[in-house]
């Protein structure tokens, strides 16, 4: 155990990823790809026979071996509790108000964007390779948006207010919860001692809905009520000239988060899970505790060294085979096309006025996958059915291509087609910007 | 590497560090005592054989073994970053203007605040027990005062504008950059392989304060005109038409600060010298980027762990010898008189009108050993001398007795000796308050 030697593992990590991260948002595309790069040039680039792993005394322990280095399980922490304090961000976010006050659109929007991609990546990897947890996994990692990538093109553009920004977003908090349900069930499942059996699956189905539904209606009907009672309370005090005992708020959500996660990933879903939920409860108030900004900050000091993990786990030899790159590029298709044919269909349904412009723009605005996908590969790496990984590390490559390629591909369509509608709207803009 | 074993612990230990912090602050008692308390309790108190420790799977490795469990080297990384945080966040706080424009009055105090109590611990050690590196972590133990305590005794009672107050702000700035003079040359002198020799001592003396120098050059000639540089680029971009670059200021202070704690641990002083040093380098621009409130975010994140692990290392087994115990008292009695004794001579020295009783709010102001005496502890017991810790385990826990000792004593007393000095805003300032 050398102070040294961890500091100076988290001074190269962190400056690298920085620079990847600086570098792609320079070109225009989402850092986190950058931060993933760097991950994977660490692990794969070698010169004079040693990668800079071994330079900074990184060993990547064998999937599912019990034993680690010190700055491993450092990095491995510090990569697991980035994506937990990410991830609560993201719940922060979700509010159960607006969660319960989606429109029928956004709602259908979501449910096919979710439905027809899980069912498209488990029959693809059903036919070919027949290994039901890999299918799983794939099939969750399909799922989820990344929303935030969308956001940001709207936000560059200036039409949150347009009909397909808003469907986009509110589809986008329902898609977080089904992927995260998802996730719950698909995670359960492989860790379930019973292995795969009919009663197995219902069991951890409803583990996983109980979880949810019960951390929705806990932030739905008892947060209002401790949060009055604690408005009744400092009232009371001030009234009395007493100086009100105040709580530390980021003290407590950083301790329900862990709180949270722990329990989560203790009944077997995920701890991400825990983390989403545990910020879902915090959502209404934490503009006033300013919640949102102090758990920016935090996520930014460990948010790099769970992206450069995800690539360091990249074995670029895996790459090397005409089958995974055939298999990448089918899996590719089949998450672009199932968002974008299931959302488009799910607008159209919602609202058949809809136009056939308005359906494309939503159909490629939940199309990248960002973060989200990768998390899902991630924990399928490291989640042990029966002394393997509940997916393989070919399989888990193609998935990180797969939300590389759809985060980039996504927004510039996605802007060409918002300015063919608005073409008005967008040169007033880029007009006004200048 | 179990994710859940991990967040358990770092759950359970971050809840009952606030518990603890929450109960000492309800008494006026600073929370880091608490905190330091929880961890002995933690370490110290067993249930049908087994403590805390066991049930967490955290396991302390003997002094200078090189292995360590996953669960403990986590801990051992968050106490670590925490500190190093926490003294970038004092460093933010230490301009180098001020530094330099400080008064011959708190100069003085600074000075013989740190010479007296380093040699009353020093000479105390020497005759007891005789060993050089002993004496001299003690020593520097008994050296650093935590104005902290100090200065918000002082803001709670309105009184930041007094002489005495503005004498022990002053001279705390300069006793910070003491200490960590005196740290660097302990650290040194302990960590070089050359063992005790008067031109080892000279080496490593000449190394601590050309690095101590340098960055405070750096920081006063070079981070303006980095600073001016950048203004002249944003402006230009700007005149120009385009969106200047522009950089993610914590993201940069963090590697700044990594790289400044890895440099100087790598040349045999201690990380949290460089991590002082660079929290410094921005302290005039702090509040611009508002990093002041966005370090304080972080650290609290991480803090706690560093003062729950200072309490873990305590064998209270070693507090049952009454010459323990004797010399515990000897050594709280020798740095509160050498604190009050160093710093009124300096106080009266520096202005001879200085009166008596401001001579002692300043003495009195200045003993509180806080964070900062028991940081020096805990580097004492993790640096390796010939194969044997620097410090001794019953030393060590004798210097956090003295930190806490000291850090509990000082404010009731100043607080009523300011009183009596200024009864009358003290007066004002109650009324104001109900």
């Amino acid at each position: 155990m050398e102070i040294v030697s961890i500091l100076l593992m988290l001074l190269v990590l962190f400056v690298l990823a920085r620079v990847g991260n600086r570098i792609f948002e320079h070109f225009g595309i989402p850092g986190l790809i950058g931060e993933i790069l760097v991950g994977i040039l660490i692990a794969n680039v070698a010169i004079g026979g040693s990668t800079l792993l071994d330079f900074l005394d990184i060993e990547i322990p064998a999937p599912g071996s019990g034993h680690a280095g010190t700055n491993y399980s450092i990095l491995y922490a510090a990569a697991e509790i980035g994506v937990i304090f990410l991830l609560f961000s993201v719940g922060l976010e979700t509010k159960v108000k607006e969660l319960l006050g989606v429109g029928r659109s956004a709602m259908l929007v979501a449910v096919l964007g979710v439905v027809i991609p899980f069912f498209l990546g488990f029959a693809y990897i059903e036919f070919t390779d027949s290994n039901f947890h890999h299918a799983m996994f794939l099939a969750a990692a399909m799922v989820a948006t990344s929303v935030g990538i969308t956001a940001r093109v709207i936000k560059d553009m200036h039409l949150m207010d347009k009909l397909e920004s808003r469907i986009i977003i509110g589809a986008a908090v329902i898609d977080d919860i089904l992927g995260m349900i998802v996730l719950a069930i698909v995670k359960g499942v492989a860790g379930s001692d019973s292995g795969i059996s009919v009663i197995g699956v219902i069991e951890v189905i409803a583990v996983a809905f109980v979880f949810v539904i019960a951390a929705i209606l806990f932030a739905k009907s008892a947060v209002p009520r401790i949060y009055l009672w604690n408005e009744r309370r400092v009232k009371k005090a001030r009234e009395e000239g007493r100086t009100p005992a105040s709580f530390n708020m980021l003290a407590l959500a950083i301790a329900i988060c862990l709180f949270m996660s722990w329990l989560a990933e203790s009944i077997g879903l995920a701890a991400i899970i825990g983390a989403f939920l545990a910020g879902m409860m915090f959502a209404e108030h934490a503009w006033e505790w300013k919640l949102d900004q102090k758990f920016e900050t935090v996520t930014a000091v460990f948010i790099s060294f769970f992206f450069v993990h995800v690539g360091m786990q990249v074995d670029l030899g895996d790459l090397g085979s005409t089958s995974v790159i055939i298999s990448a590029v089918v899996v590719i298709l089949l998450a672009v096309v199932g968002k974008y044919i299931g959302c488009g269909i799910g607008a159209k349904m919602g609202d058949r006025s809809t136009s056939r412009e308005s359906c494309n723009i939503i159909g490629i605005g939940m199309v990248p996958r960002g973060e989200v996908g990768i998390i899902v590969a991630s924990i399928g790496l490291n989640t042990i059915v029966e002394g393997a990984p509940a997916l393989s590390s070919s399989l888990y490559a193609v998935i990180v291509l797969m939300a590389v390629a759809t985060t980039v591909i996504a927004p510039p369509i996605l802007s060409k087609l918002y300015r063919r509608k608005y073409p008005a709207e967008y040169t007033i803009t880029a007009d006004d910007r200048i």
